[in-house]
């Protein structure tokens, strides 16, 4: 490996870590040796990588807590960035975000900024050597990693009234449902459950479960499953058994991966992916822990089962199963980390010697565990897989405009009278309080707050409305003084309406 | 009780339910048998209710099943919204929607018309009598029950891309979050937990945070805790015991209320209320359970303890407490229904002697369990708590517009020099595609969808904008042949920014 990091922390004497290999035969990565316990770790997973055999060209870059202290918000240097758009390869120790405002998140910025679109998280459970109340627990969580709610979308709309909004799109879906069969068929893995709220969400998550059963039709051999997110999220947490790959949009997934995480008995063993187009980044799911850093007490089992990952997405199958198996076998033999408590015949070790112990089991298969096999043609599959392709446009024809409007003073029926003085070229059909039909014939019973959806169409009904008709409306709205706080058109695609009716319309 | 409902399916001879309460101390009540094991479990509870002395007045209502097939698709009908106005209480039994389409989900229809605000469910384990991985468990979530995600808006806004907005209100939040507080003081609770996803939702999620904090101030016996929900799940589905009340908005408390309820080891023994600010309404967690239905067989604890927050609720604390101790007493002594696996001593009985074996324990403590104590002030510290107070407005300043853009054909640059083109009157800040900013200074790798969002503010910069600013804005756009689909008006409130800035900008 080549080690040429200006600021590289002292490597342990033990593995000669700066040994180069040859341009031909290896891989460029980019390595990050992070903050807190992350130098330690990251020494531990290359010395291991190293004695496997593992033909990787490092480069190494200095991000996080130096980084941004130095005044960059990001805690990435452009410099940074080239390496990863150079190699496309990125293995990362934690870092630390300083306290105080204005740092961003590194992982938000690099996941939003490459196109990281799948995070990928295995959580498996490995009773009896480590505790785990869910001792079969296998599964593997696949979550769509940049839209949602997640877009960051916030508008203070009233005095009362805050809105996110939630985007699901069809390309989201399409790349991250097409990843978890992938992922399913090129692991041997032979069910993945779709979870979604689409009884409640029937357009945007109904989209994500669409695509879902779509793109789920062509890999005929691998069992597809729906959960509602609640009954499904109270099943993993329970059963957890049942469950293979799980693909799920990003909130859900988020809540789901640390409740899964957490369940397997500990968070120090597992590592994940962040999969995009062009780029992938490993890391641990843990943070940097700098209470205990510097002090070889570290487990660097999640970072290195990070690393697994890696190498089996740059075609090193045969070493990533080589390191996993010893790994196991390490665990199995009663060797671990402080964090980690085991059967009886357990030694702890510190950091350096735990990755010692796993290179001296190099070639050995676990006794216990079933013995991991990867192959290239995973890799293969999954870089294969193809990118999104535009459809052809639907015809799309606007049918009328929902205008939402600020007031503190109206009652439902005092609203629509005032829009209705205002509009007479356009049909108020309806207005909703939080999503309560509360005009026509509301209930007295309903809250109101102080902003309202009024929904107009075309005067006939069933007639197309223009841009410009939506501009004369506001325009008569504004000229009768009333608050417009924003708008949303409301068309049909191909015929099919492109909108949820109101409760209660 | 006076049971007068015409469909009132027949009553088990040993207790007589028909007997007549005096009209000056009984309390007026809606009661709804259900559908599948309704009738039978709500039978076992009224038995129950009548034989600890409850001063009930009971309304039948016929909802459910047979309504919905007579062609109401609300299941419900007029003469059971005036019952339900009339008396303001509400013990439903489980009630089946028949499949296909175009049924409306009861619960829903019932909370979102009478402004149920609140969802309360109390999650406890009752180990070693009922099986439980958690035996210490004993958490209430109450869940926001309105606003959120659940406002069902949505619109399909371009070929690839879908919306769904989140609303969170001010008066929401301050009437949950203070429904927890005086719940934790009143049940004797001694800390509340909020989860939010605030790190990421600022603005919505922080406004929760944000009531949380200042409502929670006025109850300095109670301790205060946040937790982000994914890391909060994760510990409530490892370590309830560590939890005491969680309040939460609608879509996490939807989650974590499945994963709690399923956690205690039987969702038959859990109930729940459903509170507003004129009515409330009681139930068990599960559903109908068609096919066991008319076998005798169903549990019908759930409804009971459902029944128990009723007479809560309705200030008969002493009867609420006397049933919850001799069920208690009940489950210690072995007896429970066939849903359960318990203790070697147990023995199975049906949904009918179940309700007797409680009914000949009225009177007795439980020996094993703490025995509950509820007093009256509880319900009138619940029912005397103030109602949403508007504030005074904030001094609201337009200072741009977002302007959502359709456009299939466009890259970051093309589109900005379109509409750099087409506007004279605003300046083009930024664009962001599902909220990455890609102009001015993108990044290659950002994928794009045909969905933009096209910040526009004053020409000046921190000049405002007027409606008229706006409208002449889009008059500009779609002169030029920019498709626009949405607006989102830029906002400052007393001077503080009231949208979120764009990752990256």
């Amino acid at each position: 490996m080549n080690m040429d990091a200006p600021n590289l922390p002292q490597v342990d004497g033990a593995v000669d870590l700066h040994r180069i290999k040859s341009a031909q035969t290896a891989t460029p990565i980019t390595v990050a040796m992070g903050d807190g316990i992350g130098p330690e770790i990251m020494r531990a997973v290359l010395a291991i990588l190293d004695a496997a055999g593992a033909q990787l060209a490092t480069e190494f870059i200095d991000i996080g807590e130096r980084v941004y202290l130095s005044g960059n918000t990001a805690g990435i240097s452009a410099a940074a960035w080239d390496s990863l758009r150079s190699t496309k390869v990125f293995l990362k120790a934690p870092v630390t975000t300083p306290s105080g405002g204005g740092y961003k998140s590194l992982n938000v910025t690099v996941r939003k900024t490459l196109g990281l679109y799948a995070n990928v998280r295995p959580c498996i459970s490995y009773a009896p050597f480590v505790a785990s109340s869910h001792p079969n627990m296998d599964l593997v969580i696949v979550r769509e990693n940049e839209e949602d709610l997640y877009a960051g979308i916030e508008h203070r709309q009233t005095d009362e009234v805050y809105q996110c909004l939630k985007l699901i799109t069809r390309p989201g879906c399409e790349k991250i449902v097409r990843y978890a069969f992938e992922y399913a068929r090129s692991h041997g893995r032979r069910k993945v459950t779709c979870m979604v709220k689409d009884n409640i969400m029937k357009l945007t998550d109904g989209l994500f479960y669409r695509v879902f059963e779509e793109i789920g039709a062509e890999y005929p051999e691998i069992e597809r499953e729906r959960y509602i997110i609640d009954i499904g999220a109270a099943r993993m947490a329970t059963r957890p058994e049942r469950f293979d790959v799980i693909v799920t949009p990003n909130l859900y997934g988020d809540i789901l991966s640390d409740i899964a995480a957490e369940m397997t008995g500990s968070i120090g063993l597992a590592g994940s992916a962040n999969i995009g187009e062009h780029v992938a980044m490993f890391e641990a799911i843990h943070g940097s822990a700098p209470d205990i850093a510097g002090q070889d007490l570290a487990n660097p089992s999640g970072l290195l089962l990070a690393a697994v990952m890696m190498l089996v997405h740059i075609r090193q199958a045969h070493v990533a199963q080589n390191i996993h198996n010893a790994w196991l076998r390490t665990l199995e033999d009663g060797l671990h980390t402080a964090d980690l408590t085991g059967p009886q015949a357990e030694q702890t070790l510190g950091t350096q010697a735990f990755a010692a112990a796993v290179i001296a089991r190099l070639g050995q298969l676990p006794q216990h565990f079933q013995p991991v096999s990867y192959q290239n043609r995973a890799a293969e599959a999954l870089s294969n897989k193809p990118t999104y392709t535009r459809k052809p446009p639907a015809l799309k024809a606007m049918v009328g405009v929902d205008v939402f409007v600020h007031s503190a003073d109206d009652t439902p029926d005092t609203l629509a009278a005032r829009l209705r003085g205002a509009a007479d070229t356009m049909h108020l059909q309806m207005i909703t309080n939080r999503g309560v039909k509360v005009w026509p014939q509301g209930f007295p019973e309903t809250f109101c707050t102080d902003h309202w959806r009024c929904r107009f169409i075309a005067p006939g009904g069933d007639a197309s409305v223009s841009h410009r008709d939506i501009i004369a409306l506001l325009q008569q709205l504004t000229e009768h003084g009333i608050d417009v706080i924003k708008t949303e058109n409301l068309c049909t695609f191909d015929g099919v309406i492109g909108y949820a009716l109101a409760q209660g319309q």
